[in-house]
């Protein structure tokens, strides 16, 4: 049961009845609307990708939980650096071919370890009732929307000194569960998920102990509403112009909480600002490790295109300053790769069973990948040429008294038409001339913490006290200062 | 009458009826469509920005060729280092304001320098041709599309042995005229002009003759077609969600040429293959320096945004990082406008009165510029925060159901209301995560040659010779190999 | 035995002579020439290292071939992953102490693959005599000098081509032994060593087949030339002003062959030019993992460096562009360091034994760290100010008279006395701006192969073709061209 | 007179005893030293070159101070924006052949600025006596040491918080003079100038008001004593080892005042605090702008050294990556060129008469191309190869046993001799592997201030403020804040 197929999963939605919200109208039906077709056909196709059985079992693991398989990506909590080494290979692999590869295992698994800080430090119960929610996730093949990050109005004031308060809190408990208020924003996919899973997203102090609260609740809970953003494909149907936006990627929304009731056994974290800030941490070194692994499977799409619209437009991928473009993706992604890698070689066991790879290596990796992420997306452009800002649309081509002239005038390289060369032209479009090159750059620099975030967990992990000493002992210094 | 106002250039275009194409479909009023709206204000724009008395003459200088004033980005021949200079401050300017300055003058002068070596060499009078022509141009008001680049088909195949022929020739020589065939492609704005100018892409070679042929046509004449492709800002009217691309920017065309007929007396070049080399050379001196004062504007419009949204996200633009990556953009900005002006210093005149710049100065300047572009747009999501790809839209702010909740969640930072904070992320969306972010990209990457050029450029201009024998001669060496 | 203390390896020294040259003279005693003083002790650190008990056996592995502990770096056939991480966390440590490790267990691994490939392929039984020359290296406590580059004269030809032959080469067959003459150049501290070992450097074609050829001799060897460029270090005795040089680091040679003989047993390649090329492939991918382990210790000395000189100049390692500097420079450790081990987790173990690491990602990393190693010269001189290439020398504070003047005049930061500044500069002026640079610099660009060879085996590496198969999925192309 | 030939500049050192010590040794003759030869070989070519009748005249100018011709680059106060353009282009030819221009005339135009400020705000006559003093250089054919950094101490303590005191101060002014104690660092070439001109080197507040002083004093003035540090070239005679160190740069010295007596007549700033600060902005400006050439004369150098060893290596200039990285100097060197000729172009003249280069794009300028020198360095031993530090020395060479191995294995490219290839192979070395390296690399990174400070006027300058307000205006933001 719980490997639903993508059929499945979309007859799922139909018994849902969410309050989403897309360009200021009502949605009515979430499965069957025109701005919300890339959202479900992206996860539709993680679901098949793993209950397929041609796959042979590659994109599924067995879940010590329920003792089924589960989907690797979406839902297993990594527990060996096997399935952190795994579940990259996967994640570079899916990543090249829909750009997100869905990786809710990665929420769920800094959820896992965060709920497990909280009951060791307060002696509490919150997480044999987190582990029955997973297990209740992976059994019923449910997709989760992720709220980790809160709007936190004006940055300089603490989440308790807003007024009035912009972020997710705590605003009544009561003996069969808890009422929540606030919002939280960048809701990917949120519309056609099943569920939706709140975490803190900083550290915080005692003063803001509402805001340190995670729980879940049903997508279509009463005051729950989503706010979404059209995602980056076209809403009218095209069959060449937009191939990968098209049928991929999706919304973002944002994510409003008005009084909506909690009952406790969905509460995970209620009050315990103390641990609220190991949630961005473990995230810092899971999600980016995950994140190094995607990053490289957007630079393989990005080489494999660029050789394409080379072939395509009569070149070589092998001369001159294409070859070198393209040896720039390919080094970027073995880069990223390899420090996904060897961060999970240099990780450890977090004591509640989730294996934690190494912050610092995940964070260097990404940090390298996604400051190159601009100069690929150039070079798909220089590569393909002028024309993909120029050629004519899908639209012309299908006009018969246009055609002749495009196909004459447009005439392809060796081996291709002129249809495959608009083609492979649209495709560089969508990579990195419409909006979606906008989202691929915001999930390059800013999904999963920014630059910055970066720079900052490996200053603060790196031993820097022991190589001064050790620069003192060469340089003959006895100075303790 | 050179000056006209915008009105008075937008009632022009109803006396033309231009065979124009867009989504496959036949435009039938270039002036009231919705996908050309941006193209036809863009134009606009320019033509009030020079008549406006308000601007005392800023944007215009009295043409030599009809003692009248012209708009000096549009029209002007550039025939003195000041006019350079100056054309190059303004450049900046324009350009940091709607991208794209129009800067048709820069078209119009190296055709004049080239049409000029024709007549040098063959002892033809195409040149009095062409000075009448321009003297018209500046008369009436003006505006040319720009048919430079051929679509090259097989790219390892020269121009005569295309089979069949991709790139604009000559078919048939008449008494009265010549018969032209063929298409050019990346026709910017082209359906909003009055006029098309043709001029050859490289050099050529004897079989290639035919192909070497310049000549100008109004934009109705039979048998010219465009096939255009929208602008990237939004076919809905928006207030505002595309701030600049809904207002600015517009469409590109490939131009089809099914046997035009041209009278002699607007032929400027048929057959002069020997000179047909120039045209990308001057372009590639004259135009390049202007585009580094026009992608130096691009910076500054950058610079301004980010420092813009990171007052209303509550942040200050001098603190830690986003100060640094301003600074970049303003750096990026001052090293190009620094290569556009030293490039004017150490260029000379061409016997055609034309003033050229120095190409090398001119294109390492832009290639340093350019390879900046994509870390800029970066930088503006990143200092924009994840709210750049996933805050409402305009029609949520709309909806009064939504805004309560929106106005709220979303407060912005002291001085600034809600709506002024999604407005300053509207624009850092406009600018980069939006379909005009692949056009700037474009714009960057391809327009006025790509990188590789400039380095070709740079290369062939530089004497290493003379430093190879300084090198010997410093470390001993008579060797003369 | 097996562990020698650094004065037994001294010691060891005196029964060699062999023929080394040094600014043109002969050099009788290694052990005691001022030009050969920091090789010798940069080698007789590594003993000491080992051998010490105090170390806890961090620095030795017991080898399977003699029973013993040996040092790991330096002697030990790597034959699993955790031989792989183990040695690269060594190599970090080390290298960060004294530039260079002494990876010698490299340059034995990659020939004891190669070899066990030209027995494979041959049916030949050089493996068993190569086992057993290394299982004696390791009794013995022995040193070799890795003689592995041609000189290869004219680039353009073959080895066979070159008139008169430049590159190492079999001379003669004989039935006892074959006799070898031709050079090999960059023999890292060759003077100083018991062993030479020749392999081959590039892949061959059967006219080459006398450059097939892998071999060991003593060091003493009748016929065997060493002409040594002098250490980058100080000839002088210094106490402060070289640090690191005037310890370590130590002589490069070119090594000359003039009619060597070689018994059989000592010979484990003789004319099998099938194979020679396996030699530098296998070094590419195993000695470039172990070379990113190694820069990223060189980074790790440059930040402890930087952060010592900001504290001894009165400023703070945390402040503004010096806590940017040092982040770069531990993120470029760090990254390198994670592709170190993301290849040892992807690699895999050769039929012989050897474990080789994932080339692909080796050379990335690799690529990535050398790439920066300029900017952090350059940040180290920044931070350390002019007066790292300005101040007074060892001799000045030594002069009683002078000594007053620059007490007073440099002093310090809190804490620091200005001796401590002096020599915190000191360290700054070793390494970025002395002889020692230059090699450092070497190290970097050229040691192990330079950059255009990680390109290419990058590119090589890399399945383009399934990316480009992948691509064509996506855009909906059927063109197998 | 004023044009001195080199002997007679040699000559007129004879006349001179300063006091000077290098390596704790106090020099008896300067101009006979052994470690002072490169710095006396170096100033006597900036002679030669002005006085060589064969040069025309190009390298000189008529002064308006004395009607006499001087040597533009070391002695001329520019005052139009025609000087500037010439001296950019003979700073960047000198600078190609000896690293460093010898540009004094630098730090009398500046100094000649700030003078004039002085006056103007404090109704002084200092300015008339610099006249005379600069007017009288020029009839002496005089060499001024500069005198403008102090050493600062402790960095957060003001210069009248020090303690004691590490700065240049006035200690006692008398009727006839003052008396000044303290240091300056950074005193290049200092040892063998006739002349010490001091000035402030930042902003002071009135309790730092005797810090605020300027004065000038013949170089063995009693109680000056300048510590030196030997050239980065070799002490012993080379002939083909290290090219252009042992002929040209020289030492760098500390110079201490105690209590040194400077009468009025030569006194040109002496309290006036509120101008101190204008000395660091005007060499800001025009320095840096003189420095991008100079910069650029560096990159020119690498070229010609990287074409020629690479024909010594038997391989082209033009292939492969060798080609594209020595596109990267040229490119490297037209930007920074390109941005002094623009920021003479947007200069201005100071009321003092000096012609001010615009200081934000010659800080732009110059922080371009001197991020790329760590680059070019390392593209120096790339293309060069590993012999660049592992080759024999020249005493090898000359040794007639070891000549014929060495001819035969280090055989050259076409049409060179291995000696040529040695030769070429040592330019390498000395350029990018030698004590030079950090000397070109100190160039670079710390004179005439550091990157940070590119960045500080940079943003200084910048206008953000009318950009913001340009960005508000698109977005449709009203808000003032």
């Amino acid at each position: 049961m719980a490997l639903l197929t993508g059929d499945e999963y979309v007859e799922s939605l139909k018994a849902l009845s969410p309050e989403v919200y897309i360009r200021g109208q009502r949605v009515d039906k979430v499965w069957d609307h025109p701005l919300l077709h890339q959202t479900v056909n992206h996860i539709r196709a993680n679901f098949d990708r793993a209950a397929d059985p041609a796959n042979g079992g590659k994109y599924t693991v067995r879940s010590p939980l329920t003792g089924e398989d589960v989907a690797r990506v979406q839902m297993h909590i990594q527990a060996s650096m096997d399935d952190v080494l795994t579940k990259a290979r996967l994640t570079r692999e899916i990543s090249s071919q829909q750009i997100c590869s869905g990786c809710m295992s990665n929420m769920l698994s800094v959820t896992w370890a965060m709920v497990h800080d909280v009951d060791q430090a307060h002696g509490t119960d919150y997480h044999s009732r987190f582990r029955d929610y997973v297990a209740g996730l992976q059994k019923g093949g449910k997709v989760i929307a992720w709220g980790m990050m809160d709007p936190k109005g004006n940055r300089k004031l603490r989440p308790h000194q807003q007024d009035p308060p912009t972020d997710l809190r705590v605003v009544e408990q009561k003996p069969d569960g808890i009422v929540v208020s606030g919002a939280k924003v960048h809701t990917t996919f949120g519309p056609a998920a099943h569920e939706f899973v709140a975490v803190p997203c900083r550290a915080l102090g005692p003063e803001d102990k509402d805001f340190a609260v995670s729980f879940a609740v049903p997508i279509d809970t009463p005051g729950l509403k989503l706010i979404a953003r059209p995602s980056p494909g076209p809403a009218r149907q095209t069959e060449m112009e937009s191939p990968l936006s098209s049928k991929f990627l999706g919304v973002e929304a944002m994510s409003i909480f008005d009084n909506v009731f909690v009952p406790w056994e969905r509460v995970f974290m209620c009050g315990q600002w103390q641990q609220a800030g190991n949630l961005p941490l473990y995230f810092a070194s899971l999600h980016r490790q995950s994140k190094c692994a995607c990053s490289a499977g957007h630079a393989d799409l990005f080489a494999g295109a660029a050789a394409l619209v080379a072939r395509a437009n009569g070149l070589s991928e092998n001369s001159g300053h294409i070859r070198e473009k393209i040896t720039d993706m390919i080094m970027a992604a073995e880069t990223a790769f390899g420090c996904a890698m060897g961060a999970a070689v240099e990780g450890q066991i977090h004591p509640s069973g989730v294996f934690m790879p190494n912050a610092s290596i995940a964070n260097c990796g990404l940090n390298h990948i996604r400051s190159t992420l601009g100069d690929h997306l150039a070079a798909l452009q220089d590569i393909g040429g002028g024309l993909v800002t120029t050629m004519p649309t899908e639209a012309d081509w299908q006009n018969p008294a246009l055609r002749p002239y495009i196909e004459r005038h447009l005439a392809a390289g060796p081996g291709y038409s002129t249809e495959d060369r608009l083609r492979a032209l649209n495709l560089c479009q969508d990579l990195a001339a419409s909006r979606l090159t906008g989202t691929i750059l915001g999930f390059t620099v800013n999904a999963a913490g920014s630059s910055e975030t970066n720079r900052l967990v490996a200053r603060v992990m790196y031993d820097l006290e022991s190589r001064i000493n050790m620069a003192k002992d060469l340089a003959g210094i006895t100075s303790r200062a």
